[in-house]
């Protein structure tokens, strides 16, 4: 764990989530997002998926850029904005680009270089994604590695009680 | 004209396509994009909407973080990534996230510190959305301010040589 990234470039505590798929990481995520931000903290959220998508609505002038080959297309409103590479990014890069938020939460790939939170859902008969001992806590329904705290699906709010202590070290 | 900002924080030139709605910057633009493009370029385009967007598709897991509360929510797969801000960014901040392009074109606001080129239509009866005579081209099916390189809607070519040549300075 010492080797571990605690923040990313621009000073935010990162922590992934990893479990295998049918575990309820987005439904866990989730509510933690609505906890935290309940407390009163910022939060950002960065999910890597194993299949491509489209984002962008067909038709849209924002669309029709990306469709004539724009590398990056930035759209925003006096809202919200958004950026759109249209191209590979690496994940360690992406998470680097993300600022002013007090937590970024990963979820989507087994690797890369932060402190990790396995999960598992013993009913789906899964083992863990990642070996569990190696990481600062495990959420499940079933036993943990002696050692490593240790939450259950439902337990958002201790949960958040851990992650706001993390937010302060390593 | 001296005191616009050539490049954004990254290096980046920047150059800013002024026009009232009606005046087709939008195909103007998608027919730049796939030029500059065409010649091996990498390109950035930058939307400002004064209408607010949702950009993220419902029932989405990222629109599931976005609707929990996430100030930041990042999608990535192996082909492309998004970025979203789900709360407002000035626009100056957004274009200097840009990185690794050859160019970026902004489009849909007046202001900004950018070098500009205006356009009009004529046909279409409205004026100049800002004083041509402050920019450093135009593109019109009219008379522009002397001294000022002009530009034809169709003159995308043209267009894109005193694009290329601006890339350079200043």
């Amino acid at each position: 764990m010492s080797e571990s990234l605690g923040r990313n470039r621009n000073g935010v505590p990162v922590i992934q989530f990893v479990a295998l798929s049918g575990t309820g990481k987005t439904t866990f995520l989730e509510k933690m997002v609505a906890e935290l931000k309940g407390r009163g903290l910022r939060v950002g959220v960065y999910k890597h998926d194993g299949h491509d998508f489209e984002i962008d609505r067909p038709g849209k002038d924002s669309w029709r850029m990306t469709q004539a080959g724009a590398d990056v297309t930035v759209l925003s409103s006096s809202e919200r904005a958004v950026i759109m590479e249209n191209r590979p990014v690496a994940p360690e890069e992406l998470a680097d680009r993300v600022s002013d938020v007090d937590l970024l939460l990963v979820e989507g790939y087994k690797t890369g270089p932060w402190r990790k939170i396995a999960m598992r859902r013993k009913a789906s008969g899964k083992d863990w994604a990642i070996p569990p001992e190696s990481c600062i806590a495990v959420v499940t329904d079933g036993p943990g590695p002696d050692g490593v705290p240790r939450f259950g699906f439902d337990d958002v709010k201790a949960a958040a009680d851990f992650l706001q202590k993390e937010i302060d070290g390593p």
